[in-house]
C-alpha cells in the first residue's frame, strides 16, 4: 500500500509534537505537510523547537519546513488526512472547511465533538460509531472523526468492560498533568507545591463526552447513554499523565473477581485488527498496592509505537455497595495525539478513506 | 489562673513542632517537659532541631532542654496534662501509663482512637463525646482524648453542619502532602513530579473514625452513625495541606444555597467559649472558581493563634443529585497539633482537669 | 508628617503586589493611585487578583480602583512619588515622562539602571550615589532612582563590607526562583524537576550592575570598580528567593574571622536612620551547615515590614586562595519592590521629595 | 567468549538497579549473583522491588533469588567479577575480602578511592592508571578499580581535553539530583521547592578525586595534578542528572574554538576499543542557549547501552579572563553504576580479568 499523504496542523505544541512522532515512519500514513504559527512558518521542524528532544524524530521530519495553518497549505501538500492539533477556538472552521474540500480530519480539538453528525471515537470503546463518517460523506466531501478529552480518554476504556455489569454512577476525581494546558498553559507560579481544584469547562466535557462515548448508534446520531458522571478535576505537578480516583455503582451483583477479569480480558476490534498504534492490551491492572503511578505508568503498552496508549488500573477495591479504583492514561498519548492516530488508522482499515489499505 | 503544667511527647516531629509553637505562652498551659527519642536528649530543643525557623518559638522554648520519653521522666517533671505527637506504636502503651498515673492525655496517635471509652473529639463536631473522659475517670486516675486523623478533621467539621439534611453517603479522593508522613516519611524520589495513590491504612481510617465522630453518645460509648464512606487517599508533592474532593448524597432535598448557609454560618463551642486555639469560623467557604488551594489557604484562620484551624471549602456545586466540593485542611494544625490543643482548652474550660481555669 | 501622595505602575505583577504591601500603611506614603494593565483597569485590587491572599492587605488597598497606565492619570491622582514595576520595554519612556513633569520615580525596571546620571542604588552599599538625583534635578522637575537587578540586590550587600580587604574576583552561580520571571514568566513544564541553566541579559545584568553599584561617585556619574565578576545563572524549581553560589578572591591576606566579624557587624545609613523598611542587621550570617535555604530563610530581617530585607549568607569557607560561600535574597523583596521602597525612604530622609519628612 | 561470571552487591538501591540493567544481557558478563540486605534475601529480584519498571529488566533477571552480601555467598555463585554498590562504611572490609579471595572487585563506594594502590578510574580519562591493578595483583590474590564521585565522573571527562591548554583552576558550583542520595536519602519535606546548599563530604571528594584523577602515574601510585578545584556543592528538586556550573582559568592564551574543537573532537580508549558500554562521543557540547537540562540531557549517549554515558555541556562562553559552562551528568550511570561497568569493560579488554575476551 502507497502511505497516504497526511497533515498536522499545529505541529509545534505538546500534542502537536506527539502526533509528528507517532506519524515518523507509519506504515499507513506518510507526512506531506507539518503547519505552525506564524512564529514558526519557514522554519524546519527541529529549528522551531530547539527544546525538544531530536532523538523522538527521523531525520526527515526534523528537516521538514513548516507551513502556515490554511486550507490552501495542507491542500497543496497533497493531503487527504489532517490531524489537527489546534485549540478548539480556530480549529473548528478550519476543519469544516478541510473537510468541505474532501479531507479527512482527525482531530484532538473539542470543536465538533459533540455534533451529533460526528463520531467521538475510540476504537477500542465505540468502534461503530465510526459509521457516522459515512453519515458525513452523504452531505460533504470529506469527514470530522473526533477523539474525546483527556480524561475522558482513559475512563471510557476502562469502563466499557464493566458496562455489561449494569453501571449506574461513575464518581471521578482526576489529578491532571500540566501537560494537558499546553507547553505554556500551566505556570509554575501556580502549581509548584500545590494542587489547583479547577480547570475550565473540563467537568462538563467529562460528563457529556463518557455519555456520548459509550451511548448507542441510532442511525445518523448517538443516544447518549444514561449513566451518572460526577467528576472533579484538579491540576497537580506532573508533567505528563493524568491519574483517576474512580467510584463505581452497578445495579447488578458484581464481584471484584468478575471486575478484574473483565478488565484484563478486554481487547476490542484495535486489538483484533492489530493497528499499528494500538496496545496488546489497552487495559493493565495492577496487583501492587501503590500502583499506577504516573512517573512509573504513564508509558504502558509499550515498548515501541504503542507506548502511552495503555490505561493503567490499581487498587481495584469493594467498598460497601461500590467499586474504586484509581486509574492512568497519558493524556498527550492516548489522551490526544495516539488517540486520533488510532482513529484513523482504523479508519484506514475499515475502507474510510480512499487509497489506504483495506 | 496559674499555667497548667505540661509535657509534649515527641516534641522534635513535624507535629511535636507544631504542639511545641501552640504550647509557646499559651493562656492554659505552660510547658515543663519535652520528650524526644534518645537522639535528641539532653540537647536544648533549639540544638536538637537546627533545620527549623526559630522565629516560631520563644527562647524559653528554644532553651528548653529535652529528655526521655518515660513516664517517669513527664511526672518528675510536675506535668498534668500531656501532648502526645509518638507513633502509634509506642504512643499506646505510653499513654495508658500515663493514665494510670493521673495524667490527662490528649493525643494525636491512633492507637485508642477507635476505644470505646476513649473520645475521638473534634470540638465543632462532637464536644458533648467529652462526657467519655468522665466515664474513663471512673476506671482510671487519669483519662486520655483523641483526635482524628488528619483527613477526617477536616471532613468531619465540614460534614458537621450539613447532618440535618439528611446525608447518607460521602465520597472524598484525597491529595495529601507530605508532612503527614513525617519529616523523612516521604522520600524525594518516590513523590517529586508524580502522585502515589495509596497510604497505609488511610482509608480504613478515614471511614471507621468520621462514623465514630458523627455517632451519637449512648451512655458509656459512642453508636458510630450510619453514613456510608467511601474514601480514596493519595500522597502529591505539596508540603502542607490535605486536599479533598468531596461528593454528597442526600436523602432530603437540599439547595445549593441551603448548604453555602449551613456551611458559612456553622458555629459551635469553640467559637461560644472562645477558646484561644478556635477560629472564629471553623469554615471559610470560597467563591473563587480556583479555590481552595494548599499554597494559598493552608493557614486559614489566622493571623495569630488560629492560623490553621480554619477548613476551606470551595467549588460547592450542585451534580444532579449530589453536591461535590473542594475542601482543604492544614493536616499538622487543625489535623493534629492544634486539634488536640483545641481538645485540651475544651477540657479545661469543662472543669475536667482541676486546677484549671473553669 | 503629612504622608506623600504616592502611585504604584503595574500593581498587580508579583512585584507589583509586593509593594502594595509595602505601601500599605506606610509611615512616609500614602497610596493614591494603582494602576494595571487594561485587563485590570476598572475593577479594584481585590477583583483584579483573586488568588492573592486578602490578609496581605488593608481593606483601603483592597478597594482601590485600578487605573490605566498613563502619566495623565498618575499626575491626576495628585502622586508625588511613583513605584514603577513594569518591564523594562514599557517602563522607559514613562519614567522619563513622569520624571519631566516633577515627579519622583523608583523604578524596579532596567530602562535607567546603567544610565549615567541615574542612581543605581542600595542605601546599604551606595547611599552616596543619591546625590546623581540632585544632578537630573538640574536637567529635569523630577529624578529616576533605580534599585538593581534581583541577583545584584543580594550580591552587592554581602560585597560591600568586604571590599575593604581588597576583592579581586567574584564566581558566583545562581539559583533563581520562578517569580523572577514574573507570575506567568516560567511554564511548569519547562521547571519541574529540573534546573534551565539559562535567564537571558541576566549575566550581563549582574556584572555591569555590580560594578556601577560599588564603583565610586564622580561628579556627575559613577566610575565602575574594576572588580572581576563572573556569572552563571540558572532557574529552579523554588518560587520565592535567589540562591548564590559565591566564590571570591582578595588582593590582601584575610581570615576567615575578619570576614565573619565584616559580614555580621555591617550596618549602613538604613540602620543608622532607623529607616521603616530597613532590616537590623543587613546580612544574617549562619553557622548551621546547611543554611541559607530558600523556604526557611527568604523572609529572613523580619517579622513585620523588614521580612524578606535581609540577605542570608552561609557555609562560609575558606577555600585554598579564595573564600565561598552561599547567599539567599528575597527576589522580589530586597530585589525588587522592597529595594526601591527603602531607596525611597532614603531620598524622603535625605530630604530630596519636598514635603515629605527630613 | 564465554561470559565472565559476575555479582552486584547491593543490587537493590538506585545505582544496583541500573547496574542489573546495564549487566543484563552483557557481552561480557553474566549475572551468577545478586545480594541485598536481609529484608530482601531470599525473594526474586522482581518482588523485592515492586516501585521499578519491570521493562528495563530481562525475564532472567526479574526471577534472579537475592542472596546475603557476603564473601561465601558471592564465592558459591562462581563469580570472578563483582560490582559493588554498597555505602562505604560495610563496602570497604567487604571489597577487601574478595580481592584477597582473588576477585575482580569494580566499586562504586568511597572506600578505597584514594587508597594509592587502587586505581581511580574513568577510562576516558585516565585509562593508564588501570596498571595499579597489576600493583595489586603482586599482593593480592585479585584487585579492586573504583569509579569516582557522580560530580566528579562527568567533571573530569570535560577537563581531560582541556589540560593540554593549561588548566590552572575550576570553579564549580552542583545542582545535584535526589537520586545521589539513595532511593530514600533525601525528604521530599526538606527538598520540594527548595535548594539545600550542603551535601556532606561532597566538596572534599570533588577537589581530591579530580586530583587524582587527572594525576600522573608515577610507579606504583598516582601523583596528584596541581590543579586548584574551588568546589560549592548543594541539592535541588531533580530526580536524576548532576548539573554542574563551570568557570576555568588557564595559564596559556586559548580561543572559545579551540575549547569547542577540544570537547566536540575528544575521544579515547572506550571509543577506539569500541567497549560496549561507550558513548561514541563521551562530550556532546550544546548550541543552543539553555542546555543542558537535566529533564532533556540526562540519558545522552544513548538510545541502548550508552544511554546516559556521555556528559552535555553546552552556555560554553569565554568571561574575561576565564571560559565558563555548564555540564550534565547522569549522576547513577556514568556517575556510578556505568562508570564501573566501563572500568570493567576496559579491564576485560586489557587482559587483566583471566578467561574473559582479550
Amino acid at each position: 500500500m502507497k502511505p497516504i499523504a497526511t497533515a498536522i496542523v499545529g505541529c509545534t505544541g505538546l500534542v502537536g509534537q506527539q502526533f509528528a512522532r507517532l506519524l515518523d515512519d507509519h506504515p499507513f500514513f506518510a507526512l506531506s505537510c507539518l503547519t505552525a504559527s506564524s512564529r514558526s512558518t519557514g522554519k524546519t521542524f527541529a529549528a522551531a523547537m530547539p527544546g525538544i528532544d531530536g532523538s523522538f524524530f527521523s531525520a526527515a521530519t526534523r528537516r521538514h519546513v513548516l507551513r502556515e495553518t490554511t486550507a490552501a497549505a495542507i491542500r497543496a501538500s497533497g493531503a487527504r488526512v489532517v490531524f489537527s492539533a489546534l485549540p478548539a477556538a480556530v480549529s473548528g472552521p478550519l476543519e469544516a472547511e478541510l473537510r468541505a474540500r474532501g479531507l479527512c480530519v482527525f482531530s484532538n480539538a473539542s470543536s465538533h465533538r459533540l455534533d451529533p453528525a460526528v463520531p467521538l471515537l475510540i476504537p477500542e470503546v465505540n468502534a461503530g460509531h465510526l459509521e457516522l463518517s459515512r453519515v458525513q460523506l452523504r452531505q460533504h466531501a470529506g469527514f470530522i472523526v473526533t477523539n474525546p478529552n483527556c480524561v475522558v480518554s482513559g475512563l471510557a476504556i476502562a469502563l466499557k468492560p464493566l458496562m455489561a455489569f449494569g453501571l449506574d454512577s461513575v464518581t471521578v476525581t482526576t489529578f491532571q498533568a500540566v501537560s494537558g494546558g499546553g507547553r505554556r498553559g500551566v505556570a509554575a507560579w501556580d502549581i509548584l507545591g500545590n494542587v489547583v481544584p479547577f480547570i475550565a469547562s473540563e467537568e462538563e466535557k467529562v460528563a457529556r463526552e463518557t455519555r456520548k462515548l459509550l451511548g448507542r448508534l441510532a442511525g445518523d446520531h448517538v443516544e447518549e447513554c444514561r449513566l451518572e458522571v460526577y467528576p472533579a478535576c484538579s491540576r497537580v505537578a506532573v508533567k505528563d499523565g493524568h491519574l483517576q480516583s474512580v467510584s463505581l455503582e452497578f445495579s447488578q451483583a458484581v464481584s471484584g473477581k468478575e471486575i478484574a477479569e473483565a478488565l484484563t480480558g478486554f481487547t476490542a476490534e484495535p486489538q483484533q485488527l492489530k493497528l499499528p498504534t494500538a496496545p496488546q492490551s489497552p487495559i493493565i491492572l495492577h496487583d501492587a498496592a501503590d500502583r499506577p503511578q504516573p512517573l512509573l505508568d504513564v508509558n504502558a503498552g509499550g515498548p515501541g509505537r504503542a507506548a502511552g496508549m495503555a490505561v493503567s488500573v490499581g487498587r481495584l477495591r469493594r467498598q460497601g455497595r461500590r467499586f474504586g479504583f484509581f486509574l492512568l492514561v497519558h493524556n498527550t498519548v492516548r489522551g490526544a495525539a495516539g488517540g486520533s492516530v488510532l482513529n484513523a488508522e482504523l479508519a484506514v482499515r475499515s475502507g474510510l478513506i480512499p487509497g489506504g489499505e483495506a
